[in-house]
């Protein structure tokens, strides 16, 4: 049977795209081939729930899951990311799942970048065949296991307490036949040789024991792991849960005034852990074994969430002059923090450039491949701290800027976070004054997230009802009222929303959302203009983080809050700090070239940078003061 | 005022002798230079209460303490180590404070060979002054240190959580201006760097603020501990206290039955642990901030004491063939075994040979010079395990001897360990069948010591009362009688001892001693003979541990446990094991030789050496089978 006899075509719409497809791929991978856009914030690791399409003719391999209940299922919803193409089908993608496809034609999946060309993991194996002692020789155990490694060429190793009281057992248990698993510490002078290295566990020699490396991803808002099998450099799915923290602060300086009053530090460090934990517990149910055998740990975070990881005072970031008491971290046994990981399990934390531009960016960079390409690139976290980064593979600035919790639903009236019963997706028809909503996860509404209010305020403003000024302009829009806070304009009266009240757009939430996006892009233009550039000579646009991935570009750009720029120009690049973080998990000159970046940025401090506030005021307007900026 | 105003004399009794002194000279220093021997085991420390001496008149400088009632100090006793001369003074020496003096006349006080001629500790200090941070430069605080450490050369530190932890807090409080301790794991394959660097602490840069290293000696019966100022390299008294442990087994083989029982070996560990945390409670109260400041530990102690205080299985060192789970150990957090330290102090224990030749026997050599020195030496620690080193200079073999309990008053009817109410004196006056009793702590005897037991012995062979058998042959004895065990010989009826028995010595316990002395005696013969030499070729006999403290040199060879030499050969030099481990504490490299003496020592397991039987079995008689070993 030939391919050709395999070959069938899955049919999307509204848009009546026909795809051809074989059996085994995921709707997702068939759609991206199409240029057909889905929403999938996890990347389609099947976590997010915002992938549900209709199946509307055909078969598909599909079952119920977290996201679907048996109702769903049976009236023929499936999440792209997770039904396998089985033969011809039909699909209809409903607006909550949809974006403008357009925007996304150059989307990058996380997963496209997890390959690393060279295999030099931080931790090695050395299958030992050791002769057992007898009168004759009566070496120790573990120098007869060190007396192994020596003829290896490996010398003066240290050896993890744990390893070293379980050698006796471990080499009878095998008959002297073990698998040691040595951890190199890459040294930042000299990649020749390792900083130290030690002798990590001692395994069975079993051909089919693999070991693990975990990368995480430590966000204010939420938490990813992902499990990697460093025997063949093959990345498990990414699981992920909200930061435990989270009850203690939004944002990361919520955290920090919390963390230094009593026993605060404490109390977020033992959070984050426990989520940490959590997730561990998940991994234990698909990979019972993997904490024996999981050696390494690769952490990137901001530096904020750092700090708190490892219990260190936070404290100076946010005074001036804004610092942090670590930013190269030294090696960490995570057990002592309270990781459920058994104690010779090494970590390594992402190291910082500033106070706020963290070991995420850093790790993102290293994802993005910015640092080694010719093409001036702009690489953006959008969020309630943005971080910029811009340069190729000669230069490298980066600043962080303080956008406010707009981006997040805070300091908005009805704002969310991007979780079911977000709106997300707003349709404005200017000749009927009518709106279309899409809500995360099909439900009522409850809220507006962050992505909604941009594309809210978006088409609003193209239809005329919001000015330049970010004040309602056209009284005849049915939906205006006046609120407690001024106009309003509603949503989503309380009758047909999930909670008691009404959803509404203010226009101190405009006003909130105007000077979000106004400090990101005045903080591009402080970046590129610093280096003598205009914002025309951007290549290459990279949009990293959650936030990224539900970001309607048109949109954005029509708000000021994105440069105007070819779209193709921009791409999406999903949870690059976890990303960096695997890559850096599975080679160690990986994680030299992270430290290596972060060498390279110049971190601009914007409050200090002359010029920055003046960019800043002239940016509060919708799209901008200087409208050539945004001429289309 | 010269110092001839100042020169007076003291004078002992019963011999008479006049030593010059002057004022603050411990008795026990001029007793020394006189050539008077008076009884101390622990080396003049103090603490073992058994140079007990009678002021008769003049005066000196002394306070009652541990080992002196008010009724005793008001009596006229001192102890000899304790008091110091202030004027004039005569004092008798008790017999039970008295020795063979001329058996001791090469004795080496441990303390004399406390220095190092190389200054390079394995902690080195750096001031840091660095400049605070600001605007312009708002480097992270650990960074901050890190970059000024690099500008010594410094680079690829590892460091201490907890340091960085505090690090913040240190550098605000000390204004940026403090001290860094960096400890340098001493490489075993090359001498020219060091394995890896770790930053263990920040601290005031206060010019007299000291940093500290601890030795310790883990023996089966008692832990010693000496704090050094690193700063100077000064060692402070050592202070010791029984092994907890001793309440569940008295030897090593014990030890290890009990721990591979259930909970038995984290008890053994916790009871150690327990033991040394008291010691450093006791150094607490004269060096009030002295954990903050200790650094580094060293330790040694016989392969078995070495596991249970890691907490390492031992029962492969008590199986065939006699194999440790560690005879090199890797450095140590002691915190992780609960020691009462920070965690950023580092512990080195002291390698191993072989199960039964451990880590202070190496330690013990180091003290010794025996690497060093061109003179065929023998050195033996005498105890249950007694182990045996010969060699020089070019080579070294070792062994050990299991020699049972009877030189710790073990498998004796009446034997206990030497402490108060043990008969270790014991005169034999043949004219008139009589004897007298010397009794440590001076009150009624309660039973008899492994010293004494030599020393009883000994004199009683020499009367004839003992046969070169072993057994009672002089019936007109009038203290021998038919006891259960067959005959006895009454040393202290009941009605004149501290407990409601008799005390007595009965043939078994002879044959008891003959077998221990003959297990040591066919040791040395073995090693000696083994390279091709005789025991008469032997230039010096050095005696360590604490039981050598004791030991009448004469009576000793007198039945056969020491070998037929001059006198002036044998010298002896106190708790060596802890001895080296100072001087390690103190020297990178005097640590490094440790590790080089012990791959230069070739151990023999006696029982699998041939020819060794035959030995033993001739060895057991008073002195030996073959007299002309011990013609004199």
């Amino acid at each position: 049977m030939s391919l050709e006899d395999n070959a069938f075509e899955i049919t999307f719409l509204p848009d009546n795209v026909k795809v051809p497809a074989e059996v085994g791929e995921t709707i997702m991978d068939i759609a991206n081939r199409g240029h057909i856009h889905i929403n999938a914030s996890c990347g389609g690791e099947g976590v997010c729930g915002r992938c549900q399409i209709e199946l509307r003719s055909g078969e598909v391999t599909a079952s119920p899951g977290l996201y679907l209940s048996e109702e769903d299922f049976a009236s023929g919803l499936r999440l792209a990311c997770r039904a396998k193409a089985s033969g011809p089908a039909t699909f209809f993608i409903p607006i909550e799942s949809r974006a403008d496809a357009s925007s996304f034609k150059k989307a990058a999946k996380a997963e496209e970048d997890l390959t690393v060309t060279e295999r030099d993991p931080m931790v090695k194996r050395f299958d030992l065949e050791l002769s057992p002692p007898d009168a004759n020789d009566n070496l120790a155990d573990l120098d007869r296991v060190l007396q192994a490694l020596a003829n290896e060429g490996l010398n003066d190793l240290d050896v993890e307490l744990g390893t070293f009281k379980k050698a006796p057992q471990t080499l009878r248990d095998e008959n002297f036949k073990v698998r040691a698993s040595v951890y190199f510490e890459p040294s930042l002078v000299d990649p020749s040789r390792p900083a130290y290295s030690r002798l990590l566990s001692l395994s069975k020699a079993k051909l089919d024991e693999t070991y693990y490396g975990l990368s995480v991803d430590v966000g204010t808002t939420s938490v990813w792991v992902r499990l990697v099998d460093l025997a063949t450099n093959a990345p498990m799915p990414s699981i992920g849960d909200l930061n435990g923290q989270i009850s203690y602060g939004e944002d990361v300086i919520s955290r920090i005034v919390y963390a230094s009053k009593g026993e605060g530090l404490k109390k977020l460090q033992s959070q984050v852990i426990a989520t940490i934990n959590g997730l561990l517990a998940r991994l234990e149910e698909t990979y019972p074994e993997f904490r024996e055998n999981l050696l390494l740990i690769t952490v990137a975070g901001n530096t904020t969430m750092s700090h708190l990881l490892v219990g260190v005072e936070p404290r100076y970031i946010r005074l001036s002059p804004y610092v942090p008491a670590v930013a190269s971290w030294p090696s960490i046994r995570p057990s002592f923090l309270g990781l459920d990981v058994l104690s010779h399990t090494v970590m390594k934390i992402f190291p910082s450039v500033s106070s706020y531009v963290g070991g995420d960016i850093v790790s993102g960079v290293l994802a993005s491949g910015l640092y080694k390409r010719p093409e001036l690139t702009l690489f953006i976290d959008v969020g309630t701290n943005g971080e910029i980064v811009i340069g190729n593979e000669d230069w490298m600035t980066c600043a962080a800027c303080s956008a406010g919790p707009a981006f997040e639903g805070g300091g908005v009236k009805c704002g969310m976070r991007a979780a079911p019963g977000a709106i997300e997706i707003f349709d404005y028809e200017p000749d009927v004054k009518r709106h279309h909503l899409g809500v995360i996860g099909r439900g009522k509404p409850i809220g507006i997230c962050g992505s909604g209010l941009i594309n809210i305020v978006a088409a609003l403003y193209r239809a005329g009802v919001i000015s330049k000024q970010g004040k309602y302009v056209d009284n005849s829009a049915p939906y205006l009222r006046s609120g407690e806070d001024g106009l309003e304009y509603v949503l989503s009266p309380a009758s047909e929303s999930a909670g008691d009240r009404d959803v509404v757009l203010t226009e101190i939430d405009i006003e909130n959302l105007i000077r979000a996006k106004g400090a990101m892009f005045s903080g591009y233009q402080t970046l590129v203009e610093g280096v003598g550039l205009t914002m025309g000579d951007l290549e290459r646009v990279i949009i990293a983080g959650g936030f990224g991935s539900s970001l309607n570009l048109d949109n954005a750009i029509e708000i000021g809050l994105l440069p105007n720029l070819p779209l193709e120009r921009f791409s999406y690049i999903g949870n690059s700090s976890l990303t960096g973080a695997t890559l850096a998990v599975m080679s160690g000159s990986m994680w030299r070239l992270a430290q290596d970046i972060r060498g390279r940025m110049t971190n601009f401090e914007l409050s200090e940078t002359p010029g920055y506030m003046d960019k800043y005021m002239a940016s509060q307007f919708i799209p901008h003061t200087d409208a050539s900026l945004f001429a289309r």
